[in-house]
């Protein structure tokens, strides 16, 4: 078993220095908050984590979810967990302190999400949901519909989950067929089948409320006609008890990953007695389920960094004890073999880990700092942080997923044989981060979302407003002598990031959507890489200027120096792949949209 | 579950059309088969697959071997291969008629690794080491070793193993210390831990044959000072009869994949009564395993390659049966929702596997011919094929589990949140395959090898052949209209890998010898996709005169146009990857050589 899983230095790090989480304590939202009382946070979150969640990695893993007669059987950590989060107020994190939050900014709420992830990622997801189903509720819930369910899941005593995907209807919600009939009583009655629900029952928790997506009847056809109901596991009757509410575990499913996380597949309504309470108006369903996707689009970055993070330091943690062979130019075979952290490979391996886990976690952390900065500024500042967070939403999502899982491969391979036994974590960190890339729209979705959509936002303004994001980090690094050539090479990178875009857009403008999408996926690929280059940039500023100082010593000049040296690798083993994704988009070849046969054989 | 796993049309393809294994058929030594034998000999293969393994794909991963008191449960099929196999005569497929062998030529014989791993990985190992290891004890083994063990392996009542692994020396074997010790007997001693045993040990299995590598008592340090001996965990008494020997199974490894395919640690000696017998020369074994090790790699790579196209077959039937959305052009709600093989992102990833696992199996079948013709050549041609051979044997090694890991990752997002489920086989291919760059020395050992070694071999006219192999296949294609631009950008290709040859050739006259092979591994990516480019290349060629000479109507039609299309993808999506290898290799920059501080942290 490996000893660490995050870096706290690297954290602070980021938080503090790079992306300067002290700006948002100016405004009155977050007027409370000071550096140090958010460090406490910090450490207090990385106890509990030590705590709760990471002796239990393992066990989650073995003591595989059961199903039986309906029943769900899971690790009892688990609901130790909700308890303590529910206790401790971190269900509420990000919430507004008069509904019963902590009014935590964005970017430090993340990082209970992005420790957790790396502690445990089978234990941390059913906070997780709780917390993202009862924002819909805070966000868009009438006053009945708070007081009946708020204060039992921000404590952790009721389980929250969001109910969108069908067995016919997945990446196209336009299809769900769950349907709700309203009733003279107020609620509705729902009816219909939804799958693969996270944490959607389990024995032991109180109650499992669904935040479901369903049809009014005679709702108009597609998106337009999806509605958002609370669709609780039990009803609270008139006698303020509660009540089976026709909703049945129909199974679970048996997964590659996360096996201590239940994943369900629900029946509703079977008994044609299946109350839904309505939130918000009829029709505006997806557009509410919008901000709990985001926000759980940003969560499965940050996971996807976790899980990352903690493959990285326990490959790192083997390649210093584990010795075998001896350096090249030095072959001497009476001398004892060397540690294997020693060795060239090992250590591209390695960079490589450091390079996407750190350069993920940092995306995240702007993308939550835009949040921040959204919720506190108005109008045009206002605007400015919406366009760019919606922007970076997809990238956000999906690049701690699809580089995440790249990693933590490569963190497998440190390891040898090792790495493919269940003796050490590796193999697990395999398993359970390949569903990132899946979680909450799959990378093609995403990519669609980023080429389709949030490049093209406001006429392309989301798109300028990026590059002038980078340009101003650009411009400071390029003061410095020490990141002059990176800053020239983030340069050429953007411009062909621009040239490939404006390529694209001009397939658009002939109107066959089908080819201008039909490379959402490497083109978001690339600008992903553009997007941690300029991540890696910011902060090979913050770690050049402190080296500049000189006024750091021993383990804490390393920190800033492997800073630097991992930027570097970055811009050379990483950064340069642009180049082939630029190259298939701009080929002109069309080979992927669908002629007269699929030539698929 | 899945209804396919192979394409006999494309082996036959690949076998007869490109690799033309006719011409082997002029040489004494292969004058018993023709093409008609050869294709009954496929199809027959393909049966007993269907019957033997395929349908035991999901029960032997998920009746997980198990280990208790010293002995190990298998899966009852296990027995059953071993038998079909030994009574069919596959185990010596390749070996000569005289000791027993079927006197296949390896482009065949290595059809049935291929064929076999693609129906389940799980269980070709068993027959498929003890086939390796009669094939040490026929070239080294005496008359006497051949007496006693070769019928008895090649009709599979004995398990063959290679047991070369201790816990301190994996890739670096000259760090082993498992002991042997003369007898006046004439056997050996043997005490010593040998660990990653693959089937070393079940119940069932008349007896277990360890090719081991040790030391002799006395014998020089170092890889010059290891022997090969038979240790057999139950050896010949006096009395013809089995009596244990010493050879303990102390356990297993609970691994991510290939769970129905025991890895054991073995206790050798423990209770200073395990004979060994020695093959060939003392301080010889090294050499001699090299022999076994060359086949296996070979053999990992035919098995890359057959879960790659196992997964692309899953992944395709999925694809065609599964509906979601519509096509972008059509975007009609009213309408019902498309397979998800039209959508351009779902087809990039099945072609991306179709160019892996059919690239890969080309690249595979390419090298055995190579072995072939060294079988039945002489002289300077016997020396060429040799050393193409030698060159080639770490890529074919390395690029159908690299690449091959990458494409099965799309197969099973190309299933999206199903993927991730026990319900599809591709979760279980996603963790079997994972091993591949493990096995039979990573692939950063492979790569070693290439680039410190293979490149170089008699003074680089290894390298010159395989550029003179590639240069044939361009010339070729140069002339077809329809292939001239991609002979066009394999010719650059070519050149850019020369040049970084060259760049890398400079830094080793330094005598820098780490920071020459710090790269080792971009460039055998480098090298690799280029391979894999001369192999589309050359089915290109093939499939463009078939489609020329206008002779093939309908389905068969599409076979042809489907491998040009591959070609297409790959040229496209692939192989310009090389372009962010060699500007990593020739940056100059030097960030993987460790310096005063490993600057990880």
């Amino acid at each position: 078993m490996a000893s660490e899983y995050v870096s706290l230095q690297n954290i602070k790090f980021l938080l503090h220095d790079v992306h300067r989480v002290e700006d948002l304590m100016q405004y009155p939202l977050y007027a409370d908050y000071d550096g140090d009382s958010i460090d406490m946070i910090i450490d207090t979150l990385k106890e509990l984590a030590d705590e709760y969640l990471f002796p239990y990695l393992e066990e989650c893993d073995r003591f595989e979810v059961q199903y039986e007669n309906g029943k769900v059987k899971v690790h009892p950590q688990i609901l130790k967990v909700m308890q303590m989060m529910g206790e401790n107020g971190w269900i509420g994190a990000p919430y507004p302190v008069e509904v019963g939050g902590m009014q935590l900014p964005h970017m430090v709420a993340i990082l209970n999400e992005y420790i957790f992830a790396a502690a445990n990622n089978n234990l941390n997801g059913y906070p997780s949901l709780t917390m993202g189903a009862a924002g819909l509720i805070i966000s868009f819930g009438n006053e009945e519909l708070i007081e009946t369910y708020l204060e039992k899941m921000l404590t952790g005593k009721w389980q929250g989950t969001m109910a969108l995907t069908e067995p016919q209807a997945g990446s196209s919600l336009s299809d769900i067929t769950t349907i709700a009939v309203p009733t003279y009583a107020g609620h509705y009655q729902i009816k219909g089948t939804k799958t693969f629900i996270s944490a959607g029952d389990y024995e032991g928790i109180e109650n499992v409320v669904h935040l479901t997506l369903a049809k009014i009847e005679g709702a108009p056809a597609g998106a337009k006609g999806i509605s958002l109901f609370v669709v609780p596991k039990s009803r609270v009757g008139a006698d303020g008890k509660l009540q089976p509410n026709g909703v049945a575990t129909a199974g679970i499913f048996h997964k590659l990953g996360q096996r201590g996380y239940v994943t369900t597949q629900l029946a509703l309504g079977d008994d044609d007695n299946c109350h839904g309470y309505l939130v918000g108006e009829p029709h505006h369903g997806l557009a509410y389920m919008f901000q709990m996707m985001n926000a759980s689009r940003i969560s499965v970055g940050s996971h996807g960094a976790g899980i990352a993070s903690a493959a990285y330091h326990a490959s790192l943690e083997f390649a210093r004890e584990r010795t075998q062979g001896r350096r090249w130019n030095d072959r001497d075979l009476t001398l004892p073999q060397t540690e294997i952290v020693n060795h060239p490979d090992i250590r591209r391996m390695l960079f490589m880990q450091k390079a996407i886990a750190e350069g993920g976690l940092s995306l995240v952390l702007q993308c939550t700092r835009y949040e921040d900065l959204h919720a506190v500024s108005d109008g045009e500042e206002k605007e400015k942080y919406y366009l760019l967070l919606e922007l970076l939403t997809p990238l956000v999502k999906t690049f701690p997923a699809d580089a995440g899982i790249q990693s933590v491969s490569h963190g497998l391979q440190v390891l040898g044989g090792s790495g493919f036994c269940e003796d050490y974590p590796l193999e697990q960190y395999y398993r359970d981060i390949r569903i990132m890339s899946i979680y909450e729209g799959t990378t093609g979705m995403q990519s669609l979302d980023l080429l389709g959509r949030k490049v093209q936002l406001n006429k392309g303004l989301a798109f300028k407003l990026f590059l002038g994001e980078m340009q101003q980090t650009m411009a400071e690094a390029a003061d410095m002598p020490e990141l002059q050539k990176y800053a020239g090479q983030l340069k050429s990178e953007v411009e062909k990031l621009v040239g490939v875009t404006k390529h694209l857009g001009k397939i658009a403008a002939t109107g066959d959507i089908e080819l201008f999408l039909a490379d959402a996926t490497p083109y978001q690929q690339m600008f992903s890489l553009v997007a941690i280059a300029w991540q890696w940039l910011k902060q090979g500023i913050t770690a050049n200027k402190v080296l500049q100082a000189q006024e750091k010593q021993g383990d804490d000049l390393k920190f800033y120096q492997s800073k630097l040296h991992t930027l570097k690798f970055f811009y050379v083993y990483e950064l340069p792949k642009t180049e082939a994704l630029a190259a298939a988009i701009t080929s002109g070849e069309n080979l992927t949209v669908l002629k007269d046969d699929d030539l698929l054989i």
